[in-house]
């Protein structure tokens, strides 16, 4: 059997076939354009039957269907109830869906199917515990406790990247100011590099950078580091500090197993990134002399996470 | 069917009978006297001997035996690992129990069998969530989480006191600068009273204080805020501005049903406190416009909590 995994992103809906162990068979992606509801649940039935068409299955393989949605689910009752990018309100899909497909749907939100997907690859026993740290835009975070998704009284819980880090520091989004992902994501990491090259009109970065900070991206740093640059190091360093605080106080609240750092920025070189995230975090973690601690590592399925996370919601 | 909770203080040892609605039916304390670990387990034996006697019963009417510990314990192997103030290292405390009391000895960490307690008391279903933080000498949380307690994989999780909210700021005990703790707890506003009184040698803090920072505790600047001092008032804001800063950082995080706050501190009137920082938590929370949100309250078991917690523990 088989389970059908949907990635609800803000532009594309991603979906794809995962067998039993949690391996992803195909895939496919098809562009999201909005135009009501209905024709939403139309585009996911028949993205789920073409993803079955390609692998000679019909319907009869499929033994559910799992949703990750970027904003709130009630998981219980099968409901989108808001997201971020789409006007859906309160959108009874699994229902809809159950309707011309009668097979078990399960919602999730985006970054907890990320993290359910990681926790499944990752876990040998019921009782572990995940927390996936995605460096992006912003910082998402997805929680898996005691081998559970922990969602919530509302379904969203998990949201990491809004734990204050500088008091009082830049306005965020969300309308606090400090935040976490206003200094660790990947988009704060190319506003420290284009503000650390206003500042340094002669930095090793402009030429990386092609003369135009607008080609500025997560990696530029880094490769100015790998370059012996030293404002690029200053940027790294102080980026990998700010990561490392929110790291910290993810593991002393929640001492997870592991700690997954994901996103586009977590495939630089270890030497670069993971190792020094991991000696800034040794130094500051509660009971340092505890035998046992979190592992700091990187996240494996990429940005597969979400769909094969999804598709396996029926394990939980 | 009666269940015993023990309390393991830095000074003494405090046990309860609880019955099975969770009910404190008697308590007993003696003075914690270090002479090994033998000494230790009879003292906590005859602790129980001695509150059944006080009821008519024996061992017989006991279910289980929980005990909260100042430390780390392996609640799988009923082992205490470390504790703080004691010098207790990986003593099999269930096994040698059970030597002469064949029952189930169920062991915790003391905030975690606090916030356990609370719970039992709090929730109404299985999957709700409560987070307990308690304001002493630092900040204890405790976890529970979808109905269990969560320990993380080192049985160290829940040190919500050492999350930071001042980068670079007072360094704490744990060898980490800007804890919570160093701000929020009850210890940090009398260290914040002292020092607005040295700075105000006019303020009415001084009258309530006798003249005299020694006497300076938790409640001083509370009630110089009632007797409608400004200084006081700016030393009471400031705190709160600490505390709701963390209190928003766990609900980000967690979501959970219940945010309760215990300690001394949390017996000050709610218009001094519970409500200026659900005001405070309410414009920085993460998704101010969903329906369904933490509710921020007083814990309600106070000094019990650890004890009823504790007896509870074979709920799990």
């Amino acid at each position: 059997m088989y389970a059908i995994g949907i990635d609800i992103g803000g532009t594309n809906l991603k979906a794809g076939l995962v067998d039993e162990r949690g391996g992803l068979v195909s895939a496919e992606k098809i562009p999201l354009r909005w135009e009501g509801p209905e024709k939403f649940v139309a585009d996911l039935l028949a993205l789920g039957d073409r993803l079955l068409e390609q692998q000679g299955l019909d319907r009869g393989a499929v033994s559910s269907v799992g949703m990750g949605v970027p904003g709130v689910v009630d998981h219980r009752r099968g409901t989108i109830v808001k997201t971020t990018n789409i006007p859906i309100r309160d959108l009874p899909v699994a229902e809809w869906i159950q309707r011309s497909w009668p097979v078990p749907v399960h919602l999730g939100n985006d970054a907890d199917c990320a993290a359910w997907g990681e926790y499944c690859h990752f876990s040998h026993s019921e009782e572990e515990s995940l927390v996936l740290v995605t460096l992006g835009t912003g910082i998402g975070t997805g929680l898996v406790l005691g081998g559970r998704l922990h969602r919530g009284c509302n379904g969203c819980a998990g949201e990491g990247g809004h734990i204050v880090i500088v008091p009082g520091g830049e306005l965020c989004s969300c309308g606090r100011r400090g935040c976490w992902e206003r200094y660790a994501s990947a988009s704060a990491l190319v506003r420290q590099t284009r503000a650390a090259m206003a500042a340094h009109p002669d930095a090793g970065l402009w030429e990386i950078a092609g003369g135009d900070p607008s080609n500025v991206d997560g990696r530029t740093a880094f490769e100015g580091l790998r370059r012996g640059d030293a404002v690029a190091r200053q940027v790294v360093e102080q980026y990998l500090d700010y990561l490392a605080e929110g790291v910290t106080d993810l593991i002393n609240l929640l001492q997870p197993t592991f700690l997954c750092i994901g996103g586009g920025l977590s495939h630089e070189d270890d030497a670069y990134l993971l190792h020094p995230l991991q000696r800034r975090v040794e130094t500051m973690r509660f009971d340092r002399d505890l035998q046992r601690h979190t592992e700091i590592c990187k996240a494996v399925l990429g940005n597969d996470a979400g769909i094969i996370g999804a598709a396996l919601l029926g394990r939980l």
